[in-house]
């Protein structure tokens, strides 16, 4: 479980104990997550594909990716809280949204959706 | 509360129904989370800093940035449960340490951590 | 005057020196360009929208700004001559394209095209 | 050789004509710089990394790829353009920059620099 609310409060006293709110705009907390999850990309930047989950297992990887999807997963909690938009409900319309838009018989074990 | 075991659960079953599994290596995963970030970002790129939150309330914007809001927080969720990382954990850790990082005193409104 | 062939020459030798045309991929230098965009990025991630181009005169943030900018340019010239493709006339192709696009008595002095 | 000044010349008109120079920020330029890098991403998100130049001779990824490369040109060109930054001398001089940081003896083979 991951306890939103409770760390958009987090969230909101921290910007609130520096007056940071005021920096919270749409526009930046977008560019934030952007910048975050460019952070994370670069971690795999040249990799050939042959990195696998196996390799997370390495402790410096990993606590630079964990760093990093906590990052991302914070600028989302607070863009959802300033935004009123519940995360929970958007991400389950989603995936049923994608259940629709890609049915099985036709996408099993392609790419094709992806790169067309 | 966000229900992430039950939502990595549902990407799951998503993804071995359509043999979608191989292509979620960490590099792509990665990838998905910058291209959806950017798709986010693209809601916003050209406003001038006059867009607030109130702006948001629109119907056609808020729908699209639920979108991909949703997006973003289904490919973490992806993301760690491929790598076996606890988000909670690694969030609240995160705050912890940006408390540490960004003591009150120094760093009340201004956002000169941020450019400098 | 951009000597790309020049460049691209030079990335050619310095790829080669070091044994990493092997890393040099569409994915990876893709990857590369949105990385490098992302640090860009990063130096406006907190402005409100007050910073104008005056602000770039600052030597500090101005050798940054010159230093990302030449990374994403290198990278494009690298990925344009790895694929064969001639970037001056694609993007003439792309400004006559656009004229197209946005006529200017219907585009004037709005950004809905952008946000809508 | 690209003609970087008469692009330039030719952006201010398409500004100047649709007084569109308004939205032309540093911050609004460096975000579509990383939007236009996401979408060029995006024609290789799910890749395997078996994806070779080879493939890019594709008649419909390749016109992709052209559009996107066009795209980032054009904005780093109009950013260098606004900050009167030399777009050359830049790439010149990070080409001898990374010369000096790479010796070739130390990182022949080796992503090494990139992933540590």
């Amino acid at each position: 479980m991951i306890d939103n609310k409770k760390l958009a409060m987090a969230l909101r006293s921290f910007a609130a104990e520096r007056d940071w709110d005021q920096f919270h705009t749409p526009k930046n907390l977008a560019t934030s997550i952007s910048v975050e999850a460019a952070e994370l990309l670069e971690l795999f930047q040249w990799s050939r594909g042959q990195k696998g989950w196996d390799e997370i297992a390495d402790a410096s990887l990993r606590a630079k990716v964990q760093d990093e999807l906590a990052d991302i997963l914070l600028y989302i909690i607070r863009f959802a809280d300033k935004a009123d938009i519940d995360l929970e409900a958007a991400a389950e319309r989603k995936i049923a949204a994608n259940a629709q838009k890609y049915p099985t018989d036709k996408f099993r074990g392609t790419d094709r959706k992806y790169d067309e």
